[in-house]
């Protein structure tokens, strides 16, 4: 298959190219390179020492004889996009090409408005690219099981039956986003669903939880191919920086009461996700969403779990609730289904002490680039002095 | 009360500017000329020979001694938005300032991308001029009930009590556009939403359905005064469309089957609902929808009215069914509940034969003007040759 990788460079996009490549794929990646930009202007870096995508793809052809295609370019701008499509006329579009953070979204109104056009457009550029250009081409776009918020109800996987006043109808799942970054997220998911309906794209937008691990088996293969990993407050998520600051002793930083409760992944887990949602495509007109993690956690069980883990090879790990910078529920229902890619065939990697063990020896190689100042949380949700 | 009206240029907008001008309250308009343009470009105009806000004010100051202040700019741009808001501080805003057309936002990828990221940018800096211009004000936001299009259950105002596996939530209501422009409204009211819950902003988004009319007793009082009338491809909406084409010899050109059903209201309802929204404000925090329309009509119906309206006085009106350049369905269920407003002192100005006459002879006066050419839709929803 053709297959095309928006956000290439990317945590997940990068190992996403290498995987469809070993494959057999024809892979062509495009990147912006924003979040290497939004790094350098903050003086922050991924802990692991990243090559620059040609640089990456060159090692990748050296070591396996496959060619992957670059762009470095920008969705927003069409010409990119059309040049891309026309040329490439992919099977498949497999779309990580969005700004990702929800605390980058939170700093301020450029912020806020950077996040959302930079998604929402160039998100809408690509559904024209399809329906113009690709119309048979099956979108893989990630979403986010951020989207949903917590509600006081079972999430469902992006619809629901609703019943009211004695009448029924299955119904987009009702949103409740925490931040401006999750909202641009939910503004494609209505834009895709859309263009679905009316134009017969058709689509799958993974709703995905929070990604863990550092090692794929393709990353493992060459330094020079190693995918980025991000622990600083603005691109970090919470079990890997968990892992990092265990590792530089530093304590376990969890915001509020911790039972915030979310879906996480393994980064080779999201790799199979992608891989089955490509494999299994929607059908002319569909748009469908799977809810993409595998287990449920609070973020103070994920300390703990990180913790104890330490202990057994004689760390010796704290945990420290500081002010959450966040406006979320520190304690809330959460029950989210997560069957359809089970029932594709996943088949998880669950978490547990010796995942965490091998992460913490990953991280142990490069923890001399850690740079500490840029671990604690600058950023509120709520300017301080609001209601 | 200082209130500020965005869009003060429009078909809205300015009745409503001078409707609260005329109560005593410190107004000031702001608009970026959009719909004129786009006019401009397209050979289009409204019925009515509109002056441009300079003018307007100046007729309004030289009949009612009371001053509106204008300023020409666009709410993309960051900087007119802070000067406004810092030099004014409003205690409501009422935002009616965005692309306002289906039709415009489905043209092509130009017309897509420019109404998404007019509204939903727009808007965006609006929140942030209120977050840290003017906290306190309430912001009486212009959606629309084409949010929900038409699920097969009866729509609620803007929430509803969601029951599922044994527990309960009240959420926000699913929501189905049926545009390029009714996606950025939702967008819109999510991220409405979002400050409210996290800023502790207060708004009112008010739902509201196809409006007709061309006279409020302020545009009465002078032609300078008057406020535009569209009828085109593009601006124009159902019912003030067919009266034009009745009065005119043209036949009425219902879509399809006619029995798409839609919430409508007489514009001095319109100027009613929001002096309630301003007057009645959300508390802080609170983000409420009221669903603004009177009657519901499917678009037949609504034909058929003015052809027995027209009968009444001689006119001999005929009802041509076209293909419908939309996709929708043109059969559905529709009820929608509308007594938020009505509970606030809303009294309806009901649709009858009457008010259809009045608007007849109106627009007899200006029929010299009318562009024939631009009555018939150009612009599918859907390109020809997808499935």
């Amino acid at each position: 298959m053709r297959i095309l990788i928006l956000g290439g460079d990317g945590y997940l996009g990068w190992p996403t190219a290498m995987r469809f490549s070993a494959r057999g794929h024809d892979v062509h990646v495009v990147d912006n390179e924003l979040r290497r930009r939004a790094h350098e202007q903050a003086g922050t870096d991924s802990l692991t020492p990243i090559r620059r995508l040609p640089e990456r793809v060159g090692a990748w052809r050296e070591l396996t004889g496959r060619e992957i295609g670059v762009t470095l370019g920008d969705l927003t701008d069409w010409d990119v996009v059309e040049t891309v499509f026309d040329g490439f006329r992919p099977d498949a579009v497999v779309h990580y090409g969005e700004m990702p953070s929800a605390p980058y979204s939170m700093k301020d109104r450029e912020h806020a408005v950077l996040t959302q056009s930079n998604n929402v457009i160039g998100t809408l550029h690509v559904l024209y690219a399809i329906r113009d250009l690709a119309p048979d081409a099956h979108l893989v776009k990630l979403g986010t099981m951020g989207e949903y918020g917590t509600p006081n109800i079972d999430i469902e996987e992006g619809f629901i039956e609703v019943r009211h006043n004695g009448r029924s109808d299955y119904l987009p799942f009702p949103k409740l986003p925490g931040s401006i970054y999750h909202l641009s997220k939910v503004h494609d998911s209505h834009n895709i669903h859309f263009a679905c309906r009316v134009w017969g794209l058709r689509a799958t937008d993974l709703h995905q939880g929070v990604v863990y691990g550092i090692r794929t088996e393709e990353t493992a293969l060459d330094d020079r191919l190693l995918t980025r990993f991000d622990y600083d407050d603005v691109f970090g998520t919470a079990l890997n920086r968990f892992c990092l600051q265990a590792v530089i002793g530093h304590p376990l930083t969890v915001y509020g009461a911790g039972g915030q409760t979310r879906g996480y992944l393994n980064i080779e887990d999201t790799l199979r996700c992608i891989e089955l949602a490509v494999m299994n495509p929607a059908q002319a007109g569909e748009y469908r969403v799977f809810n993409q993690f595998t287990q449920q956690y609070s973020v103070l069980q994920l300390a703990e779990l990180v913790q104890k883990a330490g202990a057994e090879i004689g760390m010796d790990v704290t945990v420290h609730p500081i002010d959450n910078p966040r406006v979320e529920a520190e304690q809330h229902y959460y029950n989210a289904a997560h069957t359809k890619l089970l029932d594709l065939g996943l088949r998880p990697h669950l978490l547990d002490e010796t995942l965490i063990e091998s992460m913490f020896s990953t991280i142990e190689r490069f923890k001399d680039r850690v740079i500490v100042d840029h671990i604690l949380p600058k950023d509120r949700w709520r300017p301080i002095g609001r209601r």
